[in-house]
């Protein structure tokens, strides 16, 4: 069970009936997945979208992702059967540090490190447990792209295509350093005590200055140029020498900062943000550009020229590895969080996409999947 | 006096006999500046070069920017009497948090917010002591272009051309957020205590991240890339699953963060990053535009096209309204510490641009400064 962070009242739940493996060779047992559904699965159980979330986002696609949702758009309930799976290691009902051990306590600090693999292991078990024959494409942004991505790897034999936003096949040594100025800033709150804190007493401060540093990655100068001006924050400044947090743009980065803390947990952020970092395509899949070539669904993928976090450079080394790869350029000025703000805009790109691919799954050949993910990999770390 | 921060053997120090009031009003009595000077003042008192540092900089310019000192360089002590002092409210000499109060108690949290303008005001105390006459230019990167810019406003009697390189015009709200980050990154750390700890227990912690979070704004994607990879990243990774910190670029942030630490002061730092953020050459002036529209002097504008933290818009900003502007287009992949990295490729072309300046100081309009900083602005803050 999850701690006290809000879910919607649709939210289904999935309990493995099996231990699931890590690829650390860690063994948890009776891991829960919160999902929601949207529509209705077809008797021939091919009708199936997979939509993956971002970092602290949750399984209500429709909350977050509302331009996409609706009759004739992308994620279109009257036709498919959409599937929206919280992450493992997140705290919005699925199994992570805020749940209860065997012991009866939260797991906290100790519950163990995971993987984007992981996560998405996680979710082909949810897959399985709904009899998914087919998938029709599974779309993701920012770490949700990780986790699309993924699925075209761990899953070839249903996974029809993929929709990876904002995204990239690894994590770089720049979003590397974000993540790490982020753990740099939670560790200097001692509430954090390295993750053995409590629930009622959590690090507030620690993790409110580690929203504040992603706040800044997921947008642009231009979006907050255009978003406060300078003009304003001056007369404030003016008015209040001794106290720059007048400025409108801090007063942003403090709301951001309190608001997380009031909806997510400081070691499911941490989780969360490790398995970012375990981002590789090619880890243990012989090298980096043999395992995106060897990705045979058509692939697209969404850049945003502004994307200071995940910088379109990324997103162009996917497409000139991608056998079947498709750009979606995003002409945003918002940043990396563009996946989210322009949606409404991009959301027709998607839809001529999806229109291109065939109506009926396609003969797959009989391959194995490229990792097995029923038991722990023979490679793993 | 200040704290025990490693200073040259070669500073020098000025005590102004005179009360020195700050924007805000305050008035700070016996303020010190540390400062180096490199060849002799002239008989005509008019072969001066003012050198303005970075934000965690010192006097030793010779040091932080080698590239640009030597005969027939841009900063050549056989012909030019070349003057860099260490800011207000530093930790390197200068009369900051960490010198002594008039309680004979260190001033630390209790030391006042300053200005990037009174910062130059007192630099220009110093140019008066000196009995310099005019100043050929006043050269500087980061912040230290943002004193380069205000020393034309401030002083436009002695200053006859301005070099200001990784720059811009007024803090924007992007470098605002920056700043703030840190801020709460900082406070984080209960050893900060609001700025109340003792200079033998630092905010260790606290400042580390901050500066961990300040190296991700001065380098690139790109750079970040090019120093570590990914593979080997992916290597220690694929060794030390739950160890993310292996990371060779989390390495480098730990050790920028520790070495901070043991050469600065967090609250001198907490006063700079305020200093920073004061940046407008339009404040009390009209207007932004009206202000720059005034510096007659002509002024090289460095812009580096990867800078993440000064982008080059920001730059551009200033060439379109400057009335004797010119561009330095500095093509880096370094991001904004390129005004460092690649110091020995652009110097030629600051050369350049100092060539067509006269040799002797033009005849110069009987104006009265734009801002009277001997006494408090009328419209003080």
């Amino acid at each position: 069970m999850s701690g006290s962070f809000e879910l919607s009242a649709l939210t289904q739940r999935l309990v493995l009936d099996q231990p699931f493996v890590l690829e650390s060779g860690i063994s948890l047992a009776g891991v829960e997945l919160a999902y929601r559904t949207w529509g209705t699965l077809s008797p021939s159980r091919d009708n199936v979208i997979i939509v993956c979330h971002a970092l602290t986002g949750s399984a209500d696609a429709d909350a977050w992702w509302t331009p996409l949702f609706g009759a004739g758009r992308v994620l279109d309930p009257t036709q498919d059967f959409i599937i929206c799976s919280n992450v493992l290691g997140s705290c919005y009902g699925s199994t992570g540090p805020t749940s209860l051990a065997e012991d009866g306590n939260h797991w906290g600090a100790r519950f163990p490190a995971i993987t984007v693999r992981d996560q998405v292991g996680v979710q082909i078990r949810l897959a399985d447990a709904l009899g998914v024959r087919s998938i029709r494409f599974v779309i993701g942004g920012s770490m949700g792209g990780f986790h699309a991505l993924e699925w075209a790897l761990l899953d070839p034999q249903r996974v029809e295509a993929v929709v990876s936003i904002a995204s990239s096949g690894r994590h770089s040594p720049w979003s590397l350093a974000w993540s790490k100025a982020q753990r740099l800033a939670l560790a200097a709150d001692p509430l954090f005590d390295s993750g053995n804190y409590t629930l009622a007493a959590p690090p507030r401060a620690g993790l409110a200055a580690a929203r504040a540093i992603a706040m800044i990655s997921y947008r642009s100068a231009h979006s907050l140029e255009h978003r406060f001006g300078r003009q304003s924050g001056r007369e404030k400044f003016a008015q209040h020498a001794a106290d720059p947090d007048d400025f409108a743009v801090n007063g942003w980065l403090r709301h951001h900062g309190r608001a997380l803390v009031e909806r997510f947990d400081a070691n499911s952020y941490l989780r969360l943000l490790g398995a970012l970092d375990s981002h590789d395509l090619g880890r243990g899949r012989g090298s980096y550009e043999a395992a995106i070539r060897s990705i045979r669904q058509p692939v697209l993928v969404g850049s945003i020229h502004s994307d200071a976090l995940y910088v379109p450079r990324e997103q162009h080394e996917l497409l000139a590895l991608l056998p079947h790869g498709e750009l979606l350029g995003i002409d945003s000025h918002e940043g990396h969080d563009g996946f989210l703000i322009n949606a409404v805009d991009y959301e027709p790109q998607i839809r001529r996409f999806i229109q291109t691919l065939p109506r009926q799954p396609r003969l797959k050949p009989k391959v194995e999947p490229v990792v097995q993910t029923i038991r722990p990999l023979r490679y793993a770390w």
